[in-house]
């Protein structure tokens, strides 16, 4: 394919979807004589979930453009991070990333013959590059290093040296992998000009510096994009993938901070070139679009509803991850998987000397029990002034308001259809609710919001079709009987 | 002589005369078991010079206590601290560094069987040094890097990151080059401190520190203790010893930052256990020490004279030296100086193009017309309130005052025996001085204390014995005839 396209259709497959390109005259003039080199950067520490599909999808234009792309392995920033974990565990993690994104290239359908991957420990720890960190630390000022970083490396407290390295290895490697660009998200951006600051000073050539916008996760809840849990990862089955949609923030005709529109732009349109909302046809009917200019114009005049949307980048997400799924079956990859990424649970008991139960050690720490809920008496309720889907609830829960909240059930992507839960009749404001089985557990004193606990088990609360609220298939109860909703059948609850 | 030594006297040997020490226990825990193994880092940077006794004194008494000695040549920090000057010059001065320290160790007498020399790149830029730095990277704050070479690092208003990097590697050196201690100046105290905080997190030993107090530097002025030309090098002929000596601070019963009183207190009697006053008879005649004290409390009391101090010290300064001349004559020894420390402006010469010539260049720079001497008119002279010999002198120069100092006449080391200058009978304030010879040369607008060019021209500044003032031999005037004192022939101007 790249064989056909002229220098300046390269450029302009290169650069598109591109939030900033600095050096752009140097890469046409390299076009006009041979292909592009290109590098990304990954630390190879957590799982590699569906939001690497963003960075894959640029891949894929550099691979079709005929660039020779190499994507580097940060196994000694991997291996910084977390001093705990031995080199055979990250040497194993390096090629779970390898074998994973091979899977997510092909699924997407580009050559892989100008692929190269190179891992950090090659190179990074050798006396010529070790060398040349020296020499740019004599260089580089703290002030410098230190704005650098200031979007990437962690701001914390007591910052460490550490991070005041980092942008100046990520300025060799550009050198030191020999390519002309350095593809990234923005928020590189000031190691990328501090890199072409720097690199002349070492005798070294200015590389180009490719920026994708931020792109928001595809299953971020608007306060927790972060959230591990509700990533999906690439091995998830098709069950757990609409459990993880479900969660994703997709406010309907809200076009901002939205994850599923923003993978449908930065993936589905690069890789397919199209897009088909499928619909159920009182509401319209399937419509195909060949824009994503249209889709989000229809999402924003809510002619696309999110259930439906979601529903849309759900099959065609699945339909991406099944070749990966199918892919890892093999017992080869089921072992890496699971070598790379033990399951803690697992080893815990065997540290414990239990050998069997497995994942019972987890079900345990997520006992519905840790969840303080209470009946609440409502005393007004009023539409939010600034979001129509949001209200405002005054509450009596007889003073124990600090972190209350209001458990309500819905329905998926219709701000229509809410209702909150009804407890037994005759119940009292601060009644205690529990889960049936889970009686006797003590809830915990504060939920530590980092451990996520409410998040985790909020994903398994749910409506029965008999109008009870469950969770597991478990009722909430009171002492007085069930809590239920008047209509919501299978509902959430949240 | 270590082997007749027990624990508790190497103990002493090897602690004495140090400000501080940490890790004493330890220290003496492992002279029952075998001898220390100690090393001291050098930055093979400017030519080793007479300050180096110092802790060469101390290195002595570690070989004495059967020590096994480590020198560290940090080729690896020459380079980072001016990357012009390339490797295989670096390479150079390590040979150069070890000769003259063989040398020095030589002259002290010391068995040199149980000395090692290491260079800094022997293993600095090995991997697993290199991951190491990593790891302390990652565990250091910039804080406390900051911090812990706060007193060692140059601070400068846009600090290098290289400068945090230092205080790990010097943590890191004591771990992989095997030792009990690191020996050095008490200013590296807070790099000490880091390294016993940090090592042990790399799963390494703390080691023991041991601390030299800062010593004033033989020669230094109490204002430019730092001047690199007034610097006594290892290789200086007696003359040079002579002609430096004279300028070093050393005021009459003044023992506060008196590098003289502290080459005999830290070098002469470590090595020597006594020394020796030559003075004339009338003064007193030669007085031989045992006890440092006792040389400090007569200085204190003026009955030793800085004259006599100096004479005294310049005589057991070359037979110190001499021996590392004697050796310095070798033609390899020669040609290896020579190719270490080119002189620069033979250099120069070369590049200009012209061959002949040698120091000329040099000459001309220090022209004495680069002094703007007046006649000045004392208006009164009161005594220093704080210091006998020093003189508060009201001058009219008609307005040129900006940095005017009064010209004396004097007798070295003898504050009773100064004169100011006397211009020609009938000269005027504010009229120039030139020196014959040098009646055309433009005055500097304003001299640049770091050229030096005062303290370099006032070397030879001097009483002819027609007590007339002189530069080499050159007379100075003024249009209406010579600069004349009243009686101290043979005197320095200062």
């Amino acid at each position: 394919m790249a064989d056909q396209l002229s220098p300046d259709e390269k450029f302009d497959l290169v650069t598109r979807n591109l939030q900033e390109v600095l050096g752009e005259e140097k890469l046409k003039q390299v076009l006009q004589e041979r292909e592009l080199k290109v590098y990304w950067g990954t630390a190879t520490t957590g799982k590699p979930h569906v939001a690497y599909f963003v960075p894959m999808s640029k891949i894929a234009d550099f691979l079709k453009a005929g660039c020779e792309v190499t994507i580097l392995f940060a196994d000694l920033h991997a291996y910084l991070d977390n001093m705990k974990a031995p080199w055979e565990l990250l040497e194993l993690r390096v090629k779970y990333y390898e074998q994973v994104i091979k899977a997510m290239l092909e699924s997407i359908g580009v050559p892989l013959d100008k692929l190269k991957f190179v891992k950090g420990t090659d190179y990074q720890l050798s006396r010529e590059y070790t060398l040349d960190v020296y020499r740019l630390s004599s260089m580089v000022t703290e002030h410098d290093a230190k704005k650098a970083g200031a979007e990437v490396v962690k701001q914390v407290e007591h910052p460490l040296l550490s991070g005041l390295l980092y942008p100046g290895l990520q300025a060799l490697d550009e050198e030191y992998l020999k390519v002309d660009a350095q593809f990234g998200g923005v928020d590189q951006r000031k190691i990328f000009t501090l890199a072409e600051k720097y690199l002349p000073s070492l005798g070294y050539a200015k590389r180009a510096h490719l920026m994708n916008p931020m792109v928001p996760g595809l299953t971020g809840t608007k306060m927790s994009s972060s959230e591990e849990e509700s990533k999906i990862d690439l091995l998830d089955s098709k069950e757990d993938v609409k459990k993880k949609l479900k969660k994703a923030f997709c406010e309907p005709g809200n076009i901002q901070n939205n994850g599923v529109l923003s993978f449908v732009k930065y993936v589905l349109f690069p890789l397919r070139g199209e897009f088909c909302i499928k619909r159920d046809p009182k509401w319209g009917g399937d419509k195909i679009y060949t824009g994503f200019e249209e889709v989000e114009k229809d999402f924003a005049e809510e002619t696309i509803h999110p259930g439906d949307l979601k529903a849309s980048v759900e099959t065609a997400l699945n339909q991406l991850l099944e070749p990966i799924r199918k892919k890892f079956e093999s017992p080869e990859l089921r072992k890496l998987t699971n070598s790379a990424y033990p399951n803690p649970s697992k080893t815990k008991g065997a540290k414990a000397g239990g050998g069997g139960g497995g994942g019972g050690g987890e079900d345990d720490e997520l006992a519905p029990s840790r969840l303080d809920i209470r009946v609440g008496k409502i005393i007004s309720v009023e539409k939010h002034p600034d979001a129509d889907s949001l209200y405002l609830e005054k509450i009596d829960m007889r003073g124990i308001e600090s972190q209350a909240m209001l458990l309500c059930a819905s329905i998926e992507g219709d701000p229509r259809r809410v209702e909150p839960l009804d407890p037994p009749e005759g119940s009292s404001p601060g009644e205690q609710v529990f889960v049936e089985g889970y009686e006797t557990g003590k809830p915990d004193d504060k939920l530590n919001p980092k451990k996520k606990v409410w998040e985790k088990l909020q994903v398994d609360l749910k409506i029965s079709d008999e109008c009870v609220a469950q969770w597991k298939d478990q009722h909430l109860m009171t002492k007085l009987g069930q809590i239920t909703c008047k209509t919501l059948k299978g509902g959430n609850i949240s």
